[in-house]
């Protein structure tokens, strides 16, 4: 790839020249857009094999970069997790590959017709997918993130520009100069991707103001992040907050699949965003449901419970002595850890009531064998993803079938739910006729 | 309907008592949106029908409350046209009841299941439409769109915030106090209706803020109230601007078809926002067009042409004297009223480019008898609704067989195009398993 090079040299000296201002490089991002929105599909996927293939033949450069990265903030005392995200080796360069490869190999979801139909006009309507035209990710420093937002923007016909935490800026610096060339060898305009490397927030904040120039905005990290883009972006910003994920036992739930539905929830991936966080369990679920989940919940989970579930589980066996009665705190409290919070409930009335109340809209779900009762309960949590007799867990675009994602909204605006290639795009109007006035 | 006046006694006190705070009466509308959610569509439908015969019975309260209105504008001096759309009549009330009935005739939105799928873990995977929550509806002084607003809302399983122009206060808390009548009739919370009468822009900016508790903010009406409603929001935002609707007729265009486009297009609705605004010509086009477009254009019409359309014209018979050279500020400028943009291109190119850089993503057209240019055409402009050899008047929601429209959305974001039942709902994701773990 000789080019690379050459491309990489002239790239350099432009960042610095011209992409300064925010203005400057939105508007070649736009000019880019305008171009993606109609490459083929086979250009498209050409594109991301051939950067899925020099994520492995770069990988020392990239690697290097990262490392450079990194001792810059071991030196600033990042902390541990923080350092752990940053980092990048071979076998996470392999994932973001397969990840790359996984999107070239989905359907273009560019110029889909959903529905088609006539009107007494003699018109025919079709409803075509269509690309958003620029998206804006704005992220902390997850390297990761800078090649899957591109992946799916590009599949989408979208040019992207993408703002990493700072941390990370060498390392998303040679993913962006690899992810150029990839464009440039198939003779795509390279601003399909733009990588920002301010920490200046002032310029963050020139860049959520060019409502005209990009179409969505998307945040993603934690509340601090997207409370700050929230607040100054004048561009529609789709929101991706953290899930508080709650577990209703119904009182006609089995037990044993309560249970493990409860533990598992927690603890199979205690940080993710759809792990459970609160149990709530009807005054009339069968008695078995505490037997089973004491004897399988592990040491290492604390419950922080209300008397009434106390009071079963030490009826049932004994409450181990570090969990901790529940504090009105502990109510739609997103721990992101080994803590769940359980409370009894006296009916399904109650248990919808306090998901309303302090559910985050991402992910709840029902164990019950009453179809009646699971009816309800999908009708009236209207949260983005509700499930019935199945781990919270499942609330993501891979388990649910949709492939891969750019978050999961919990915002019902524009999408809901998780948001991969199809929430990347819009659809409008295509009307054909024979000269029809009115 | 005795409960009408009793029902009315009491909001009207409760509106003065609690109603003060932008943050009570949205908490107020967020409790009945759940309600309003789950309502069956026969008891929604029950509602909307009572509430078109309403308007029938009652006009006699509405005109007076109107007239009210009428002569606190005029004392006021404002603008005839704004007088005549505050104006309502018995014809008027009629239209607005039976735009209500055809809701009402509508099928629920709601519930409605657009794809189901398995995965490999054995769930099953419903994509099911669901309400947004709170609608707040921003407006001017058009008592209709009180009662569009609240029947498009409230089908789609919405509460509604109804912010009307202070112009037509009278009017619209007489309307709002028959919906409210006609909830109560059927058991439904009257909170699913709120009318604001605030003009303290304080006020507004407070309601604008409240994000948990509104799902969606919708401004309608001129620019500045657009921009105040987008700059202070920090809540999704539809945006409805208006239209800068083009036609490009290309060389391979039926000159008649194309003349009566062009002449209909700008002179059958000329303030609409669908109305033709720019007129662009291929040098190619059939030198006929010109004669036709000479014969058809009424003399009311000022064409503002570049020099060499006006050429064309002259050779084709003469150039009226009231029409004038274009300027740069023509293109792109939205008339609404009977004058003309035009001017020749030397390209499909070059056309596609002036829409890009001069349009606003609402409705524009090609006249072609080539396929593949109608095909370019229809993938490269990627406005809302792009037509091929039929009018920019046809982007409505009811001529593209979509029924009522609470606006058009400019914005790709949510909805883009037209804006019904649809655009009113959101859709999520629901789940059934047996116990599957992850």
């Amino acid at each position: 790839m000789p080019h690379t090079s050459a491309a990489e040299g002239t790239l350099a000296q432009e960042t610095l020249a011209e992409e300064r201002t925010a203005l400057g490089l939105a508007q070649r991002a736009r000019a880019a857009s305008r171009v993606v929105a109609t490459l083929p599909a086979a250009t498209k996927d050409a594109v991301l094999r051939h950067l899925a293939d020099a994520l492995g033949s770069r990988a020392a450069d990239l690697l290097a970069a990262n490392e450079r990265d990194l001792a810059a903030a071991r030196g600033a005392g990042l902390a541990e997790a923080k350092l752990r995200r940053l980092s990048i080796d071979a076998g996470k360069l392999a994932e973001m590959a397969e990840g790359v490869r996984q999107i070239a190999a989905m359907p273009d979801p560019v110029n889909g017709v959903s529905r088609a139909w006539g009107v007494p006009s003699g018109l025919r309507v079709e409803k075509v997918r269509t690309p958003l035209g620029v998206v804006a990710m704005i992220y902390e420093a997850r390297p990761n993130v800078t090649i899957d937002a591109f992946a799916l923007c590009f599949k989408a016909g979208n040019a992207c520009i993408l703002k990493g935490g700072r941390e990370a800026n060498e390392t998303n610096a040679a993913l962006a100069r690899l992810v150029r060339a990839s464009l440039a060898a198939h003779g795509c305009p390279e601003a399909a991707v733009t990588q920002v490397t301010t920490s200046d927030r002032e310029e963050l904040k020139a860049l959520l103001r060019l409502e005209g120039l990009i179409d969505l905005v998307i945040p993603r990290g934690g509340e601090g992040l997207i409370r700050f883009v929230h607040e100054h972006s004048r561009i529609p910003t789709v929101l991706h907050f953290h899930g508080v994920c709650h577990l209703f036992v119904d009182e006609h739930a089995d037990a044993a699949t309560a249970a493990n539905l409860a533990v598992t929830g927690k603890t199979s991936a205690p940080a993710a965003c759809n792990a459970l966080e609160c149990l709530l369990v009807h005054e009339r679920a069968p008695a078995a449901f505490f037997a089973e989940f004491l004897a399988r919940c592990p040491a290492g989970v604390t419950v922080h419970a209300d008397g009434a579930f106390l009071d079963r589980c030490r009826a049932a066996g004994g409450v181990p002595a570090h969990w901790q009665p529940a504090t009105d705190a502990d109510w739609g409290h997103e721990y992101l850890d080994l803590h769940l919070a359980a409370r009894m409930v006296g009916s399904m009335d109650e248990a919808i009531a306090h998901i309303a109340r302090y559910g985050s809209n991402h992910t709840d779900a029902i164990v019950t064998a009453d179809a009646a009762n699971a009816g309800r309960f999908c009708r009236e949590v209207q949260s983005s993803c509700v499930l019935v007799n199945a781990s919270t867990r499942f609330n993501d675009g891979f388990q649910l079938g949709l492939g891969a994602e750019i978050g999961i909204s919990t915002s019902k605006i524009h999408c809901y739910g998780p948001m991969g290639l199809e929430g990347l795009t819009t659809e409008r109007f295509v009307v054909r006729g024979a000269g029809q006035v009115r």
